[in-house]
């Protein structure tokens, strides 16, 4: 089922795919729940057993989810941006970084393109203070790291690999890790605006909607590199697929027949398709005009404002050992 | 299958469903197409018979389609404006409106959420005289007409039915004829933000991708009303439904049997699902988390500021007898 | 001095002036400060006496001030909106509004221009509730009044009086009390972004930085009229003639003979300066290419953000007697 | 009087301030005018000695002007759009830069800040091409050359040099050659909006309005570098010096007596004051509340999409040898 063109950037869902077809547990996917602050924080460790099976990269997923991050209760944000700061100073710790250490914050995907932004949006409210500790070191206050952020674009808009405007600024900055924030793609329309995942296993820029394109990971820069994402689009394909499926399955239950040949006479002519017909027929229903389609809830510019501010708080708040009211700064942007 | 939630603003489209269904030509519906500068002209009349048959209102539609419209090619997106500023002219005169009467512009639809901004940013570049013609009356030069313009915003930020907005504005200003511009929805990728609707039958605000509310027609109003649109999104369930079919239908043609059981077997079930059951199923594909989904190209934003510089250059060009260079502004906003 | 252009839309600046100019108190205006949660509070009432002399009109006009609202510390900007919110509902009650009277709120200013948006980007923040009460009052929780809103644009952008519209739009839905909130000039850099004025006098739109058009005010409206702004810009005649006092001033004192001769030498010449002659000073410098210029920060884009975040959170809770959770809402856009 | 902070990054106003002062042409400064299509335009060679008197570097400075550039008559734009192409032209060829040489553009200047926003503007509407030569050469129609571009940000943002980014990315992606489009300071509200300049001497980033860094050239980069601006902004500190300059003039004019005490007197006074008491005056009557300001006209939003639209149409013409309709895309975004 996985190759029929799942779309999803959370090892949550893809670590329930593969059980789900497995039919229960797998080795190479280890994972957990806990309620903390009307959040449901899920830990999932997927092994090198666990990457062949998922096609998620081996590494730790925390992901942080609650439906109040689409809502405007500031309250609500406010601790989502807490829970979410806390489990992203887990990674830094585990990391072993230490706590003067120079952090690069990217902010990646197209700032023209709504559902695309976040990463821009998040890099517009960081508290950046590297070149203060290189021009003005004496005024930097304690408790601040140097913290620099940058938004390179996306390749359509740049004609450059983003990896490579990253890896040419790690060689010359040297910070000594690396954070990226960029939307993603999920499967499921109640993890939409709704969920934050941050991992230690890297990134590929344009993976969940787009082509996929050179890895930024601890591999290829030479430094930790935790990655922060929250989807914003489901692929139209993936919203497609469910529907079919939804409505073969409704149509088997109905027959009631629970009857073998039904089945076959049915499921046989699912089974005639191939995957490449499969993929086929989509794309027929979807890209006859070439475009890149995306399913989305209409609303979806409000919901990036409040995600981003969540997220760049959380940031602020984990990166910087200051009171909460200095890094918790909704409104520069 | 047109009660099977099938979502379009396009009286072009809601009769090809009608003659599809009825499996050739209606009374009520006479359609025309031509091909002009590389577009297609299509108008299609809906008397009062084709009214019931299609849902859609007594009237004259004309499109004007190209997929140019998504492009970035000034000199195609000055041809499609011209084509639509002859039709709107059309519009104008075969309502019998004078050179002199003035105009009210209103740009429906919410400026904080992008396929539902196309109105809102038409506005924003309109030629607009109605103060100066109170004012500065000695200093309007010929061929001007008093153009006043407005953008309502929406029931759910304003708190009040646009309808009211512009009845109560019309009773008070008195323009002589009103023209709403508004984003669509429409059945078809292929027509999405490549199609120009223009029509005499009034619109509902929210009709295509909302709850329906009140009509603003010549009915309501009390004067001529033009209604301009192009379909910025999907409704998801559409989209989900066509999916559904291709599916059914290549399913059907592969089974090759062209066998009488086969089709009983598969389609009797397909006729089991009330249009109740498939309205629930698409429900539960789509809307498990109440959010009002859609299908839209990812670059939808870079769309609608093409789109409403050309409505809008469309608009001034119509409206005011001037030399082209001053009313084909692209550039103020 | 006062005819010598002094542009300010502050009470608080114009009384200054006045007394200034009289060298003391004076009948017609009574002030009074005081310290609360880090802001000046200030309250200024202009009598009729007041008015003539000021050129304010006749009402209540109270000022919170606190530069803390140009930053980026959101427990400083929940502070200044609770003191904020506090001062409205002392000029609701006031006026001997009753909980349960409706509300419209209209946010003046075309939000194209950056330091005229204060007013639609509060609107974009309004809790708006007034067609629920409409459509689904049985949905309403208790506590909130019906509250509508509107950004009807600027007389340049719509050919309409921003009065007409407004007060076509009061005669229909008939709220019980009207808020206007906008954007001011000021003649002080150091109150520029700093100070937010509630006061019950009316307004005229475009008083500030345009030309005077039609007062909105409870005479006119024929309901009480409440009206909030904040500086964000500096009218640039303004500046230019405090600068060129500035220099006299300087050069006097530098002279420091004291010298009655040399004054006159030298005061003589400006007292030779018609009001005219120095109005068309000003104009020469600063308006050869018939632009409108104004003195703002550079950083004007991100004041207005957190402004706005300010006001509307204010609005929200000071019209709602809900938890302040639910209105503290700085998010939705 | 240069001493007197007269900010400027137009050399032709550094050039005209030097003459002034020097009451006469200089050696170091060669220039010539000639109108074209409607624009001025102005070569000004600045030597090594004529950096020396300017503070202006040596090199070759082109200027295009009209207040054209402020309207929004697209056919006045396309015109204007042609002579700057022409111009770029003229520097890529007098560079010895070949016809398929690749090219890196940068847009510098904060995108969230109005008037410093004109950078990232451009870069949003260029056509990038040189992904499409490293990934699909196949695919790339004949007479484009590989351009890439990037909006590094600023450094109060990004916690690094703008030079710094750019020259590690010219290290990695070795570009043939750099052109960086920046916002400009005039002296002169005339120039405002209504000025291009082009250069081959480089750019320090936030020269015009902020501090000095970082010096990107031929020198720095390794490549030719081409730099063009548009003043957006007059410093304050300039406007107010103008008006007091130009007081002072008007009195001495006015007195009339052409008379010698007078004028020891008065012109004694203002000797009195150094340059650095000067500077303290500005001081005190713009900065007191540590503000950043600016002059800049209200509608200063509508006036950078004109002249972003202008110069992105300009690069993509004189950068790819391809048909006008095919380069003169001013929609994309």
């Amino acid at each position: 089922m996985e190759k029929w063109s799942v779309r999803t950037d959370l090892a949550l869902e893809s670590a329930l795919i593969a059980e789900q077809e497995h039919g229960g547990k797998l080795d190479g996917i280890m994972s957990s729940e806990e309620q903390r602050d009307n959040t449901l924080v899920t830990t999932v460790t997927i092994s090198e057993e666990g990457e062949r099976i998922t096609g998620k990269r081996q590494g730790l997923y925390v992901t942080v989810e609650s439906t109040d991050l689409r809502g405007s209760d500031s309250s609500r944000h406010a601790s989502i941006s807490r829970v979410t700061a806390d489990e992203i100073r887990r990674f830094i710790d585990s990391a072993g970084i230490h706590q003067d250490a120079s952090c690069l914050i990217a902010g990646l995907g197209n700032d023209l393109v709504t559902p695309d932004s976040l990463g821009p949006r998040v890099t517009d409210r960081l508290i950046v203070t590297n070149h203060l500790f290189k021009l003005h070191p004496e005024h930097v206050q304690e408790g601040y790291r140097p913290v620099s952020a940058i938004s390179p674009g996306v390749m359509g808009m740049t004609g450059i690999e983003t990896g490579d405007i990253l890896l040419g600024l790690i060689e010359r900055e040297k910070p000594d890790f690396l954070i990226v924030v960029d939307a993603l793609a999920s499967r499921s329309i109640e993890r939409l605006n709704a969920t934050i995942q941050m991992t230690d296993s890297g990134i590929q820029p344009g993976a969940g909607i787009g082509n996929r394109r050179k890895e930024i990971s601890r591999r290829t820069a030479g430094i930790p590199v935790i990655a922060i994402g929250i989807p914003t689009v489901i692929d139209a394909a993936t919203v497609t697929r469910d529907a079919v499926e939804l409505v073969m399955a409704h149509l088997e239950e109905k027959s009631g027949r629970g009857d073998e040949e039904w089945k076959r006479a049915f499921l046989g002519n699912i089974g005639l398709l191939s995957d490449e017909e499969k993929r086929q027929l989509i794309h027929d229903v979807l890209t006859p005009a070439g475009l890149n389609m995306i399913v989305t809830p209409k609303e979806a510019d409000l919901f990036i404002h409040g995600a981003a501010a969540v997220i760049s708080s959380a940031l602020n708040e984990a990166l910087h050992n200051r009171p909460p009211e200095e890094t918790r700064s909704f409104f520069a942007g």
